[in-house]
């Protein structure tokens, strides 16, 4: 029972999750509810429409206690920029393809970059009518996907958080069950750091004109996309900018 | 494709999800989405306390026409008779402990009856604030729990639609991928057939006194369960009461 606890808990204080531009109070009160169901105790919000808002604290019924607590931030990059693994939930399909897995999947996915990895993070939800903006989506590690009919994908917000909070509950009970026990010798970079290399890989492109001048940005997104996905660790990436900074301290004696 | 549509068409003919005595009409218009959205169209209601209602047609927004057509029921034996596998979902533990099984083992139970038996399936889901009756929980083959926080596990109605929902979505998805291929001979015996054969056993043990005279009903609650968890067959049924209608004319020719 200590044991169950223990993983719980620690699942819990490791995540959080985050509804971004939410038009209905009522959608982020049934929303708590349904973390608080599944054990979790972190809502966070970017740029809600309408909070606090009475019909948000209803709707939340026994969840009332985490509303309260929350944190509003004003853009997404602030909110998730300590996190290590950010997954983003998105029913669409975008121009640059980003990783995209299933709801059981991310929660493996989360499980393991938890217990193994001692990570910190984030599931991010979009507004109810357009989701993530492609800007907020880039910032994320994975795009999820949860499984609908084609036919009628549209998830009501607070379905959505409670699906994906199931999953991640399902597979903290069946980690439990497993022996999974290996563990990496240094934790993940953070969002924070992950930015910066990406900012500073981009000076370097820019430094060494090393852009295709027809289409600048996707050459970034590219990169952008391979940071986010490869799980790079601390140590990775402060072997990264060390070798930019090397690199732009030599260009700029040289010129 | 064609293969992935003919299962999940057989899945959504073959099933309906009931709920009993909700309050709000919302629930019901927000359920009626969270089945649509996993590919659900047969929503039916017993004793709603409002319906129809405005409050529901806008809460279901794509999944209106499911509720136009809705039927509405005054009890659930009736709505449930021609049911061969009748999933009642109950947070609580009763007196007398029915087979209980987790969202996921349903999902798999209703894809196999469904898949190898041709089952006709409901799920049942009760009132917000006191879910089943015993006597509804009764009328059920096995209950379902979904797994929750345990200091608050009582989730919205429509959101514990959504997850049975997703769950049976996610089980017809991986039966497309396994081979299970094993079908038996007979159709279950439905909902009505074994409510005719408990009833002619309790006739039976009446007419030999085998009561326990100290707690009559335990006992008949036990029989019912027992053939309730069973996955008694049409032939197995009928066998049960020939032999059930030859001990009673033995009885009377007799007497």
């Amino acid at each position: 029972m200590t044991k169950i606890t223990n993983l719980i808990t620690e699942v819990d204080n490791s995540m959080k999750f985050i509804l971004v531009g939410s038009t209905h109070p009522g959608n982020i009160g049934a929303s708590a509810r349904a973390l608080k169901n599944m054990g979790f105790n972190k809502i966070e919000l970017v740029n809600p429409k309408a909070f606090p808002d009475d019909r948000a604290f209803y709707r939340a019924k026994a969840a009332k206690d985490i509303l309260e607590k929350t944190k509003i931030y004003t853009n997404l990059k602030e909110a998730v920029k300590d996190c290590h693994l950010v997954i983003g939930t998105s029913a669409r399909y975008r121009t640059v393809p980003w990783p995209v897995i299933t709801a059981k999947e991310a929660a493996y996915d989360i499980l393991h970059c938890i217990k193994e990895r001692e990570a910190s993070v984030a599931v991010v939800f979009g507004r109810e009518d357009r989701g993530l903006t492609n800007e907020e989506l880039s910032l994320c590690n994975v795009h999820v996907t949860i499984e609908t009919d084609p036919g009628y994908s549209s998830l009501n917000l607070s379905q959505a958080v409670q699906i994906m909070a199931y999953e991640i509950r399902q597979q903290t009970l069946s980690f439990l069950n497993s022996s999974f026990s290996q563990t990496w010798d240094v934790p993940l970079a953070d969002s924070q750091e992950t930015e910066m290399l990406i900012t500073h890989f981009d000076e370097i492109m820019k430094e060494v004109e090393f852009y295709d001048t027809e289409n600048p940005r996707k050459l970034l997104t590219r990169v952008r996309r391979f940071f986010k996905r490869s799980k790079i660790d601390h140590m990775e990436a402060n072997i990264f900018r060390g070798l930019f900074a090397a690199i732009q301290k030599k260009l700029r004696n040289i010129s």
